[in-house]
């Protein structure tokens, strides 16, 4: 159950509603976002409704019975639009394309995709300064610097930042720099982690984990959410399964089971979903159709001399057709 | 390696070809379908085709690095469109729809369908009467009676049958009244039922296994091919992995990897895919397009009272919102 | 709900049970096997027994709440033990062992292997005469004839013989010369094959599919059983995982799991089960130290000129080894 | 490719080896342990190992193919054995036994598994004071507090300490309270604590990914070794398949394979592995045979009462009874 307190409740009246809750025995979780202050109410017994809803300082009561609470669409009937400033969103009625490197490599690349990303009209750019890799012995990003040279380069031309933070000491050195913390696979239940990201006023783009369920993804999610952030994107990157002919099995029913059970926005990564170049096209189409509100996928100016994971990664060309198909596509979906 | 003889090839100059062969050290299957007379030549060592080129008799030779061969788009330029008569066919050009309920329960239901896929232009109709059920105990469709009932209908009206077939005995029965032989997902590797659906004069529809690769599927087709039938379809209908949000994972993967790697026609079955009524068309939407040449999807007057799986069937309504949405995504994909 | 009927009831009785159950609401499937008279009643309302218990004619009634009932051991609590004949049981007070060559390849390998089996005391011997294979261009056995041969040869040795059959029409040639027919993962869910073994006066062992579910193995037991025979064994062979370093996952909880769901024996397949040779010996003791009642592995005297499937052939000497450690574990085990 | 240098070389030496390398094509890492010193070099090309070993300085060159190097067994044939002091040991020779609550829950709780511990002769108690939960509203644990009251206890009585670590920010609280740092299925894969645990003295016992594979959980082994640490312990505990019988699927083909591919100690969790606390024992005593060095599983006074988990939980009756045939398996192994 989630109460929503009004702004203006007093300190008393506050009081007596922690008090009637204890009396018919749940245990509230206090939780202040950028839009509100909500109570999440857990316990074993359904509660009568009317008990509650005449103390005063409550704005709105709502039951909702799954295990996530604050993140579900059962309580929030308008969907979530992340603002990013400067009149980029995500969420309904904009398809958003996040594209760029798997790395950031250099000022030169970094300012390449930017030219690329510019005359196509998309405004966020992905690339990576920390790299989660499974071989320690792996090139594991530029680092802060590198992101600090990027942003500078970005922010002239008015993009916006979508970049993995993989440790709770990494969040204060980026925050200035990113416009969306990334949550990688691999860090999808991180928990710390995601209870560091609920306290900072950023967006926060949380992937699937490898094999992480459609609940667990939304469990996640609700981490930050209860630390206090409302501004979640959250993202479908494929799974891992038997099947060996593509990288991941893209789960193409998680985005509209992910549109029905959630009110965040959901956006698809056909990269990582296939993790085959030439069939990255038609699996971001796909995910559109399905529902997607955005895309996230890899584009460098010479894929072939990509830093790892070129495999994925569109050329400019590609990355162009696929932006404007992507376009059209999200236009006909609308359009039903 | 594949050698396409020449139809007019004479007994003295195949058992030349038969001989070179031999002392190269290589097997050979020899394949005559409704279209030509193929020898796949199987063997250790790779060859050097000018041994082989001048022999008379001989149309053309592939090399097919693949282990399926005769499915394999690495020799055949040209897609293959099965042809069903009366200008129904499957294949590139065409958005091919099948629909219809799960299980054929009476004439009347029967005739309720047919009606509602004429309306839509629809052209071709499934159903099943030979249902694999893993209870003993469950319904197990209406036999050989109700596929002629259905047949005689649906003939009226100019409507092809797409149905199982569970095993051999089945198919000399069934003959004369289906289009289409659909091999079911549990019957994937019956190679016993691939090896006599390759005798045969209808086409053939395989759906993947419950856990197929991609690759499996392609050797089941080769089964048939090999066998003699190049009227084949293959159908990607959900795989099983850990994810339990949907009945099945829809691999939309596979549909891209698919059309590269044969040139038979490849269906989506967003029903089984997903299993959930409310999420089949975005699931068909999304399939299209990733390349989808046609659609297989449950549709009943009252899907409340169908015999089982009728949580991911849709009613009339739903379905001539699915046929014209698909219609308009598949314009979209091909004016691409 | 399970009603065993009295072996004397009279024809008049028999009607007044059905009766009965007709008004109370309950279909039933009346199934004769070896050992009795079952009728598995199925209906949607749970019934009060002592209506039913006074009727003439009823032996015992079992509530059963699983959706398989005639394999569940929540009725039967005696174990089922499957008697090949001369003494040479499967199932409880004895470790079965099965072993023998992937495919049956000639005369002297035939003897070979019996001469090895037979100074370790192993009394059956597995071998392939129809091998299931992916590519159709693949040696798939050596048929009928190689049965006959095998056959006789082994009856001599007083050895009992486990082969795979493949469809339905080879039921009847094979029945005369084999002990047990082996349903292969691929024929898991082949129903008719199931069906057609139920009618059947010989053991079956039913391997679990490739990504076959332990209820849906049980669901195959249950259709041999509901056909009319008792004497079924089920396998547990490995499932299809996105592990890649071994073959399959020998899914080593499905054992215990299976002894508390079924009364049948229950065998496990170390060979398949992690597809590598050095490693089917600890694979196999585990199995056993986990409660399997017996082992079905490939030996063969020379493993490297094995077809198919030699990397997972034990030699004569490991074999024997194997049998030795395998007995010594069953020892302690059954010390518990 | 692994160059140990000697512990006497001198700067010149070093120096000399490092620019050898250099004009030879390869980046090494050094890497500086309780053990030795090591350098790690990769390369494209493969290299003639005798332009190096005549350099002075170096002790040994080991030729390693596979992706991770340090914790392969190609290149040290003795295996590790982990010493966490007072005679207490983990791996080869020894059946090390871990077992404890999931959470510490109190004082008393803690005081009653240590007694029941001593009394069955274990020597190692595992237990969680960090908790990773997917939902933020379920207990974390008793955090820092509890693990020093626990560690008092357990100090007292000569009992070592295995508890999870999930932030690199409680590694320096929790380092002098632990003896075995556990790193958690959820954080397998995060570098940048396995990094910080490379630089501590203190046993890692790390735990295979709810999906990893065998070469992922040798790969974070790798981490912590590269960084400087080589008390590593690895540990199966079941992985996420499409198999909902059980709550994982236990991997017990990767123990065998862990044990050929890696020179560090293999312990076994069938709590975890099958989740269902009536066939804990079996699963226990399957991962004995199949060769694991030890079994870490979860005990409580009252399992029905424990948080969370306790539906794997052992009594201590139970715990008693698998200890004891624990022993008598491995005794068994070991005669072997």
């Amino acid at each position: 159950m989630i109460l929503q307190l009004k702004k203006t409740i007093s300190q008393a009246d506050r009081e007596a509603v922690r008090a009637k809750l204890l009396l018919l025995g749940f245990k509230a979780t206090e939780v202040h976002t950028q839009a509100g202050i909500y109570w999440v109410v857990v316990g074993k017994k359904s509660v009568d409704l009317r008990q509650l809803g005449h103390l005063p300082g409550i704005a709105d009561i709502h039951q909702v019975s799954d295990d996530y609470q604050l993140v579900s669409r059962k309580w929030k009937v308008n969907r979530t639009i992340v603002d990013l400033g400067d009149g980029i969103t995500v969420g309904e009625g904009t398809l958003s394309i996040m594209a760029g490197p798997c790395s950031i490599e250099s000022e030169s690349q970094a300012q390449q995709t930017i030219d690329h990303l510019k005359a196509q009209g998309v405004r966020i750019m992905r690339g990576g300064v920390f790299k989660p890799r499974s071989s320690p012995y792996a090139f594991r990003g530029l680092g802060i610097e590198g992101l600090r040279m990027w942003h500078a380069l970005a922010k002239k031309a008015g993009i916006k930042i979508v970049s993995e933070v993989m440790q709770v000491s990494q969040i204060a050195d980026m925050h200035d720099y990113v416009d969306i913390f990334q949550v990688g696979a691999r860090n999808s239940q991180n928990f710390n982690l995601l209870d560091e990201l609920g306290k900072v006023d950023k967006a926060v783009m949380i992937k699937r984990g490898i094999s992480g369920t459609v609940e667990e993804l939304l469990y996640s999610a609700e981490y930050v959410f209860a630390a206090g952030n409302e501004k979640i994107i959250v993202c479908e990157r494929g799974i891992r399964t038997y099947e060996r002919a593509s990288r991941n099995t893209m789960d193409i029913n998680a985005i509209p089971l992910l549109k029905e059970k959630t009110h965040l926005p959901v956006v698809a990564d056909p990269s990582h979903g296939i993790g085959i170049r030439e069939f990255v096209e038609p699996i971001a189409l796909a995910a559109i159709m399905a529902g997607a509100d955005g895309l996230i996928f890899e584009t460098h100016q010479k894929p072939e001399e990509a830093y790892s994971d070129g495999q994925q990664t569109l050329n400019f060309a590609e990355s162009e057709a696929l932006v404007q198909k992507a376009r059209k596509t999200y236009a006909l979906r609308e359009s039903f």
